[in-house]
């Protein structure tokens, strides 16, 4: 079983993910752009949130790096950028250093530059997804698509939804799905449903316009989507 | 409240929806676009169902009508029609016969030109809906999205999924979306969550992917999206 784990992004959903995992027990190295600034920045975040810094003093266990120590350190890797970012993070991270490893790609590709609510990314929904370009860009990684269609609190513990949400996972390889799915588990997820090979990601993003509509309607962004069947 | 409903389509989906309507009451016509054609009719489908006529004979409280003989007679009207017919049939039916009326698009813009599964039909997803394009096409009518993520015995049936899936209604017109959800109650839905405005379709229509990769995963198509919360 995986001890060590890479998590690409420093952002809220990087920090919960991170938390998350190292109080079940991992080893978890988080992966920034700038090291240096990452750990000098006092600033507020543009969404109003304590700097980075501030969350580090109190989960010391995290191990801060570069986008490409992170991914190195890792026998599996999450991906917790914002999904604009996420292919140029691959880059930095450098594609080799995630050969033969399960990427758990949560990063969603929406739209933010024609204002709220954001839409999908062109040329990355309907007949195309984030989580393919992730794959064709790491064509030696195992890429799982999971966990981007609830609010980062919800990924790391379902139950807070009040109930028994499904959880789906895509992706080409099944010993990488398999290990998705433990981690999954560890996260509070009893109902999975295996969607098949990455492409089955498109759907999964293409959630996320009726997840940002619900969440305007119920004023909660603690739900999640149940198959009832 | 609404005695006589319209009913476009005389598909699957038309027959189910029509067969409902008259058992709960309801004066039914169903629109058609020849209506000689599709009395005499009696070849199988490309699915491989009775020709309409099969279940005419067991049906006969429902009138057969041209597409504006049925939309002039209802005073609600459903869009049953595959999506890739809705906007022209809409223009066979005429306009002007759907003003001032409640329209329930129940169609979902699939494009099967590339084969299975399907995806969205291009300029109709993401940044547009076909429920938008309803809405365009008819100005003086009330359109309301819904039922559109469901198989058609589901969407008669809210409790054939075994459990209290979500239905979700999305149109400008809060009157409108107060008579769609008498139905939807008569049809067995306890839990509706009005997602606003008709941009709402957007969400509804871009969950039929994920639908089609569960059916495929589940081998059952008797199933619901419940947001837990």
């Amino acid at each position: 079983m995986a001890t060590r784990i890479g998590v690409l992004g420093t952002g809220m959903v990087g920090q919960t993910i991170a938390a998350k995992l190292v109080e079940t027990g991992y080893e978890v190295t988080i992966g920034t752009r700038d090291v240096a600034k990452t750990e000098s920045n006092r600033d507020r975040t543009p969404m109003g949130r304590p700097p980075f810094s501030d969350w580090h003093k109190q989960h010391q266990k995290v191990k801060l790096e570069t986008f490409s120590g992170a991914a190195r350190s890792g026998e599996i890797v999450f991906l917790c950028t914002n999904g604009s970012a996420t292919l140029g993070v691959l880059q930095q991270a450098m594609p080799e250093n995630f050969t033969g490893k399960t990427v758990i790609d949560i990063s969603n590709p929406l739209d933010f530059s024609k204002g709220m609510p954001p839409s999908l990314l062109p040329g990355l929904s309907n007949t195309n997804s984030l989580g393919e370009e992730v794959q064709k860009t790491l064509p030696r990684a195992y890429v799982v698509k999971t966990l981007n269609i609830v609010n980062c609190e919800v990924m790391v513990n379902a139950k807070k939804t009040g109930g028994d949400p499904t959880m789906f996972v895509a992706g080409n390889n099944p010993k990488a799905k398999d290990e998705a799915t433990g981690i999954l588990k560890q996260f509070g997820w009893t109902d999975i449903i295996d969607l098949g090979d990455i492409s089955g990601a498109r759907g999964m993003e293409m959630l996320l316009p009726i997840w940002l509509r619900t969440w305007g309607a119920t004023k909660t962004g603690y739900f999640g989507f149940k198959i009832v069947r």
